[in-house]
């Protein structure tokens, strides 16, 4: 496989309210520190770098970001770190990237990730992204599916033949087709079935067979990205001010993938793949006491368990509680049963409907 | 009855650990404001002075303390303001008030306060007051029963005659006794037996009336007491430093008025008073939402209720949590469960033991 075709492009576009109050508009989850060894992003690139060095990183994300990313980031070039100038969900970015990416290299294989997951596993899936590289360097259209390990309703799954979805195998499988999030029996169902994955948003593909199957599956926004001048011409980027707004505002899996042939799968292994959705799964993800309590600044547990604290340069006692997620920032304090981490996103709402934007 | 021969000894010695960490051993419970209206003890100078004038107000605390204490109470004479030179219990600190008030004024009634509790009716516990230092006046020693409102065991109790407990009344009842802090059965029994107060720490008795019950009762101490010289003397402060850590470490109530003969009672009424042992009676005395959470700084409570939050100049979020006690300083951060909040002086002695200074 000729290596110097492959990119990598990184989705870095999201605000990850969920993780309020450390993030903010201009702190979003991915340019947070969790686990103790770089951000999310700076993590997402560290175990992509070996495969697809910094040179050939791209990163979309938006004007409150780029100039945090870029710092965290010294070497992915800083022409390489583009600002959408709009949110329009994943079709119109990915489109974006894919028709940049051609006018570079007119042979690029693209791989998509998105910035704010975590894996525990790098090496393990460097083996898949090889082969689903290598795969999409031939033609295909190619997705990952993570083995689930719960019926979660949270997540969209992909649907491989029946008995053909095998852990960690290096062979693409022409999936069945795509699902979107399931009701909690469906989940269950798809995990007893055992040949539906969770659909991590990891896509490979060579940018003129994206482009292609833009034109055929969203023709509108096909033609909006063609209107672009060439990437690093002098006009491109009041051109894509102007056209990004109007693309359509859709999901790449829904516009483009449930609509293609030829969309090959590959089964991941054990990768420990996480999508660091809540604050729950960073205490799942740190280290814990005996009882259960993890916290990477300083804290005393007494009579507690199962709880996350997070409060730097503060002593926090925790007495007699069990199972609370306690997140402290210089202008905030969240206290929230780990069993409603999810809902950590309605007191961001409830904030922006007091025009809270000091801690927005 | 003469109400110039009237002063007021506040003790002010406790640390309060309970309130931790807010209350540290420069800033002890009774230096802090919790229900916005002055600190607990400028909340019990205010109520007393209608009766007995700053200048006639005595208090008694350490030295980590008197700087802070004379700036709460600008009108107090800083002479007042005596640091005991070690801990001693009360019987000791109030001997040695006895001593110096009987000298400044032979004829000296003195009323005993502790510094740190909350009196909901002060009108109310004025008059009886009156009351019981008219009766010190004529030559009882007199004490203040609380109508006890639950059977509380961490409280001592005061016995009256059968019959005679009158919330209340403005006669002095010559009490049966006292009974120290009972069992929940004992106690179950005193308040169902109607004839048993609260022993509040409230005492009321001429200074040379108390001091002759000294010399019978505590002689060791009275004759270290007596070996002073006067009050204002240049030697005094010295003499005071060699001669108190050596008296006895013992309770008032234990040493003298356990033993003493022709001690009154009073059944104090409605006078809502509260010792303010822990947060929870912070929580109980400030006024509450409709989900019965209490806060003076900026909250927001989603699908949360019984909680009281503190944390000047931070906006707090509780969410899907009950019954949580969240205390928050420059330096610390404390979430207990409300019916763990009797234990906070756990976590102050942990601190302690780490040597962490800086945090008490």
């Amino acid at each position: 496989m000729p290596n110097e075709h492959l990119h990598a492009l990184i989705l870095a576009g999201g605000r990850g309210t969920r993780f309020w109050p450390r993030s903010r508009t201009k702190h979003a989850k991915q340019v947070l520190e969790f686990l103790g060894n770089g951000t999310l992003i700076q993590q997402t690139v560290a175990r992509l770098e070996e495969l697809v060095p910094r040179e050939r990183i791209w990163i979309l994300t938006n004007e409150h970001l780029r100039a945090e990313i870029a710092r965290q980031l010294p070497g992915v070039p800083k022409r390489q770190i583009l600002a959408e100038p709009a949110q329009r969900n994943t079709a119109p970015p990915i489109a974006l990237a894919a028709r940049v990416l051609h006018d570079v290299d007119p042979d690029a294989v693209m791989g998509v990730f998105p910035a704010d997951h975590h894996i525990g596993k790098p090496g393990a899936f460097r083996k898949i992204l090889r082969a689903a590289y290598r795969s999409a360097a031939s033609g295909h259209m190619a997705i990952i599916g993570i083995q689930p390990r719960w019926a979660e309703t949270g997540y969209g799954y992909v649907e491989f033949p029946e008995g053909r979805m095998t852990a960690g195998s290096l062979e693409p499988v022409e999936i069945v087709g795509f699902r979107e999030k399931p009701d909690p029996e469906t989940a269950r169902a798809f995990v007893e079935a055992g040949h539906f994955g969770w659909n991590a948003g990891m896509f490979f593909w060579r940018a003129d067979v994206f482009l292609a199957a833009l034109r055929e599956h969203l023709p509108a926004t096909a033609a909006l990205i063609e209107s672009l001048p060439r990437f690093g011409a002098r006009t491109f980027t009041a051109k894509l001010s102007e056209i990004f707004p109007q693309c359509e505002n859709i999901s790449v899996d829904y516009a483009i993938l449930e609509k293609a042939r030829d969309v090959v799968g590959f089964a991941a292994g054990d990768i420990e793949w996480n999508d660091v959705g809540s604050w729950n799964a960073v205490h799942e993800l740190l280290p814990k006491d005996a009882s259960g309590n993890a916290t990477q600044t300083e804290a005393l547990f007494v009579s507690a368990s199962g709880n996350l604290v997070h409060a730097p340069g503060k002593l926090v006692a925790l007495l007699g509680v069990d199972d609370l997620i306690v997140i402290e920032t210089p202008d905030a304090l969240l206290v929230v049963r780990k069993d409603q981490a999810q809902r950590v996103g309605e007191v961001v709402k409830l904030l922006e409907k007091r025009k809270r934007n000091d801690l927005l």
